[in-house]
């Protein structure tokens, strides 16, 4: 259990110990909800617009269009992180399709339960930016579209469980996952990027992974300083002999890939990369200075 | 909410209303969990060291070796059971992966939680039998066993929500799910049976499915009995095609399928699956009649 932290539970903030669920919630019986979290400096969640808009995306996903409005959850979200002098923290906040019968067959008229964490976030090791993430291939393939939809952020995350299992296995830091096509997809909860021949490369949205918010930054800075880049199919063997690596979160931003399967690809940020990572921090740095809670 | 049912929840029995758990549970956090659930008279639950053999089996396929042992599980279960006098009841039990930090890679020395779920079962529809079900043929397609194996009766249905939410939309009983490649896998939580030319048919695993308790039942019955039948690959031309169709499943036994697609296969059981259905509830009854609690 998350100690330092908040919880925010239909209206009311309780303490982790307190923070408890139905267990006929839909959530917790079929993975049945819908789910966002990104970093926080001094209770200012990083690029909320963006993650609300993908919350509603991913609701629509899997047919259970939103009752709270986006408003009253940016409330909360807001509300949560404003009981915590948390300089850093994560956020996350998840939308369950509600307490019903013990059915798979949704009943009508559910009242869906809206939860807030908001957990004090320690720095990160350093030496994931000294030296990078030692990454493994993981053997379980990454959901298929057409079945459980990755571009949905959902309950449903035994998969990358599977793959976080399986780089533990490993003493890895993360796991990539290849799509049953043999195609790069995505990490246990990250995007997935190259740099080669000074061309920035990650795997399109067509090879099925989540749209990153982190990842459309990165697109965009990009596209705006005219530094080359593809999204694209990319193979384990472009994986292998690409010249940086690394790879995008909301809540650890841009982490430098050191190693994968044991193949070393750079020590710390590139050329490329770094440069892309100083870009993106002074975004960020600018979203927190000029956010408005309002 | 389930209101007629009672609710243990590691080592205490709960009113429905009481029946929580923490939200750092990583069964709700992820869907990290497993499940059973089988058909109840007077107690007793149906084929129990089956489930229990299946427990077994999905928590080593996500690689969660279970901390409570099978006896341990079997008592909760016969205990929960025996709080309420229900004729006919459905029981579930659910061990999850515990609870943990908010991280998708799983804390060390985690204490599963042990749930069981003890609900009285109405009569099915007495429509289902006469006439039959209406199924639809779901868009939606079945978890690939590279990814998501179907095998796994784990807290991760959302595949299975979307196909029941199809089969709501089209005004029809359930739905049938094709894998990715075509072929005909099972229902939201049934497998799909069909009869052909005097010859029964059901999807073999491997076209990605999960080993029901029912349908290895119906497999010995055809076994012994002489009946023709054959685990293979069925296409939705196979299925539209038939002469008799239907599912089986832990809870409902066998149920004759109506229509598929709108197209009418029969009017409640055919000649084999009726008669199917005769052997399997002598089996189910003698069953209950000699079942030990011990």
């Amino acid at each position: 259990m998350e100690k330092n932290c908040a919880v925010y539970i239909d209206g009311t903030i309780v303490t982790p110990e307190n923070a408890k669920i139905s267990i006929f919630d839909r959530g917790f019986l079929f993975g049945d909800s819908i789910y966002e979290a990104t970093l926080c400096e001094n209770g200012i969640p990083l690029f909320i617009e963006e993650h609300q808009e993908r919350l509603q995306n991913s609701a629509s996903l899997i047919q259970m269009p939103l009752t709270h409005s986006l408003s009253k959850i940016k409330s909360a979200i807001v509300h949560t992180a404003s009981t915590k002098n948390f300089k850093r923290g994560l956020v996350r906040w998840i939308v369950t399709r509600g307490v019903d019968r013990l059915n798979i067959f949704p009943g009508d008229n559910l009242q869906q339960s809206l939860i807030v964490i908001y957990k004090e976030l320690p720095d990160y090791p350093a030496r994931w930016y000294k030296e990078g993430l030692k990454m493994t291939l993981a053997e379980v393939k990454r959901n298929h579209p057409q079945s459980t939809n990755p571009e949905a952020k959902t309950g449903n995350y035994i998969n990358s469980v599977l793959a976080a299992k399986e780089a533990q296995n490993d003493e890895c830091d993360d796991a990539i996952m290849l799509n049953i096509y043999g195609e790069v997809t995505e990490g246990t909860t990250n995007n997935v990027w190259i740099v080669k021949d000074g061309e920035v490369r990650t795997p399109s949205l067509k090879s099925g992974i989540l749209k990153g918010i982190t990842r459309t930054k990165v697109l965009e800075i990009c596209e705006k300083n005219k530094i080359a880049y593809r999204e694209t199919k990319l193979s384990k063997e472009d994986l292998l002999n690409c010249d940086e690596a690394f790879i995008t979160s909301s809540t650890k931003g841009l982490v430098p890939i050191h190693s994968i399967d044991q193949k070393v690809i750079t020590k710390g940020f590139g050329k490329v990369s770094g440069k892309i990572n100083k870009l993106y921090e002074k975004l960020t740095a600018n979203y927190f200075k000029s956010f408005n809670n309002s």
